[in-house]
């Protein structure tokens, strides 16, 4: 049985896992997720990558968001905002709510987010092995100018300030300049139990057309996932997020931009590098790229990248594992 | 401006609330509230009594049924049974979630309830000052035999035990034996903040029909509350829960019997005992039981007690007014 270790991210790790595991049908998935973009609201634990790829996968997600619950309604929402009570900027809808909740309630008895999540998991049935990436608290923060948030909140002054990821990225749309990126407790977070094993059993390591910044690149920035990656001795194929010049969802050209990286689905390939890398896929729209990025020591295809359809989606899964047989070979 | 002090449990006390506010508009109204049935569900703070006073006098009550939220869904709920998380028995909706929510929220950030109470009030503006008799934790228990629970949770074992207030009133739906209720925590609690002098500046003092045992009983039981009614040297009347040998409500006589006290009108007046009640109402189908109250040197009166509509409601608060300012006479 094939072992595929999958570094995802939230709408866009997701929905590949899903073509993944229709490709793969009979493969031992184990799916290390982001939860760099974890946020404490109304004192909850909320874990929106980790949930979205537990929702997708489960049957349980807005197909048409990406995100949050199926049939969800926002009573508890409107009561929070009757009570002055905020954020209201990012949407929390009632059945969503009860995950946080428990999740919340486990973890004040002292099970770490990875038993926690197992326990999600139990009722959600993934179909993968769902690990956060590590127990510990990583937060990622987006340095941005203060003056960009004077309009929403009154601040005068000059200079920057750090905010919270789902802040930048939910509140303010990545709509302003970010000058970093900063995942702020990364340095000192273990990986989750199981996750070095399981990194080690693999037979590929697959990065999913997550955000190469915020997402897979979090999971990379806590120590030990990167070097075990590195020394696994198996091939590693990724998809570019990037197509055309643009991010295919989301606003993955203003994180890039903060890292100092070009929105080319050919620079993302030599940000992620190839001591890292072994495979990398493009769409076909960017064929052009394919020369310079294996030109930089990694094997690269021009294939269609878009997920448009389960089918699709199944396709690009298949175009990732036939790479990475094409590295082992 | 006349002040006068009302010591509330749920629904009983709430709508009798109502009737006061409309029979004294002007009169500056002190609720201390029972906090005994407070629970924690699914990690959060809950406290009915406070919140059944605090929507009832705000507008946002469940008439119906008389605790809860109108409008009420339960999203939430179904969620968690859906993680197979419980208890079950106990009725949250989506929107008095939000209460919980906030609540837990400001006491983990250090609020105490009596705090929470005021800023949640802010929102309902109950007309009253609403107060926790205090902000210690007390959670009221009810001794039961062993063997009553076997059906429900398969224990075999002769005995008893002790369970929550809520597991005894509404999972068990008090449909068994109470040998003893014990108010856990009450001997060591302070009264909140402003309850002592709520009282040493109250021109009258008023027991509404709510529960003798677990709703007023409990808040006699915080020390220094009973005393600094007995020593306020103003008019406490009571109204009696009970008409013609039953509760008007609910399920007091099963209560009444674990301390010892029979379910009469009579029976209450004597159980709070003239060192504390100098006036006492009873319905006017007790009218028998007036001669025996007032030998016991409470001064009672036989007049309509069935809250069936709001003016009936005003119409009692007058007559239990009236009856203070003869006591004062």
């Amino acid at each position: 049985m094939q072992r595929i270790v999958v570094l995802a991210g939230g709408i866009g790790g997701a929905r590949f896992l899903r073509g993944l595991k229709s490709a793969a049908p009979d493969a031992d998935i184990t799916v290390i997720g982001n939860t760099g973009d974890d946020i404490h609201l109304f004192g909850l634990k909320v874990c929106p990558d980790l949930d979205t790829v537990m929702y997708t996968l489960g049957g349980g997600i807005d197909e048409e968001k990406g995100w949050g619950r199926d049939g969800e309604s926002f009573a508890v929402k409107e009561e929070l905002a009757a009570y002055g009570v905020g954020p209201q900027w990012f949407g929390l809808g009632d059945r969503d709510f009860a995950t946080h909740i428990v999740r919340t309630q486990m973890m004040g008895a002292g099970y770490p987010l990875s038993a926690v999540t197992e326990a999600l998991c139990a009722r959600w049935q993934p179909g993968v092995r769902l690990l956060p990436m590590t127990d510990d608290r990583v937060e990622t923060h987006v340095l941005i100018d203060t003056a960009d948030l004077a309009g929403s909140d009154g601040a005068e002054e000059q200079g920057r300030k750090a905010v919270h990821f789902q802040e930048y990225w939910v509140r303010l749309r990545a709509s302003v300049d970010a000058h970093a990126v900063v995942p702020v407790g990364a340095d000192t977070a273990k990986p989750a139990p199981g996750v070095l094993e399981a990194i080690a059993e693999a037979d590929v390591v697959l990065f999913p057309p997550s955000n190469p910044v915020v997402s897979v690149g979090t999971i990379l920035a806590v120590p030990g996932i990167r070097e075990a990656i590195a020394e696994a001795g198996v091939p590693v194929v990724g998809l570019s997020p990037i197509v055309g010049d643009a991010p295919v969802r989301g606003m993955a050209d203003k994180v890039l931009a903060a890292v100092g990286v070009e929105t080319s689905a050919a620079a993302v390939a030599r940000h992620y590098g190839s001591g890292l890398l072994d495979g990398w896929l493009v769409d076909e729209t960017d064929a052009g790229a394919v020369a310079g990025v294996e030109e930089a020591g990694i094997r690269c295809r021009a294939v269609p990248l878009m997920m448009t359809d389960a089918e699709a989606t199944a396709r690009m899964a298949r175009e990732a594992l036939r790479m990475a047989e094409e590295v082992r070979a």
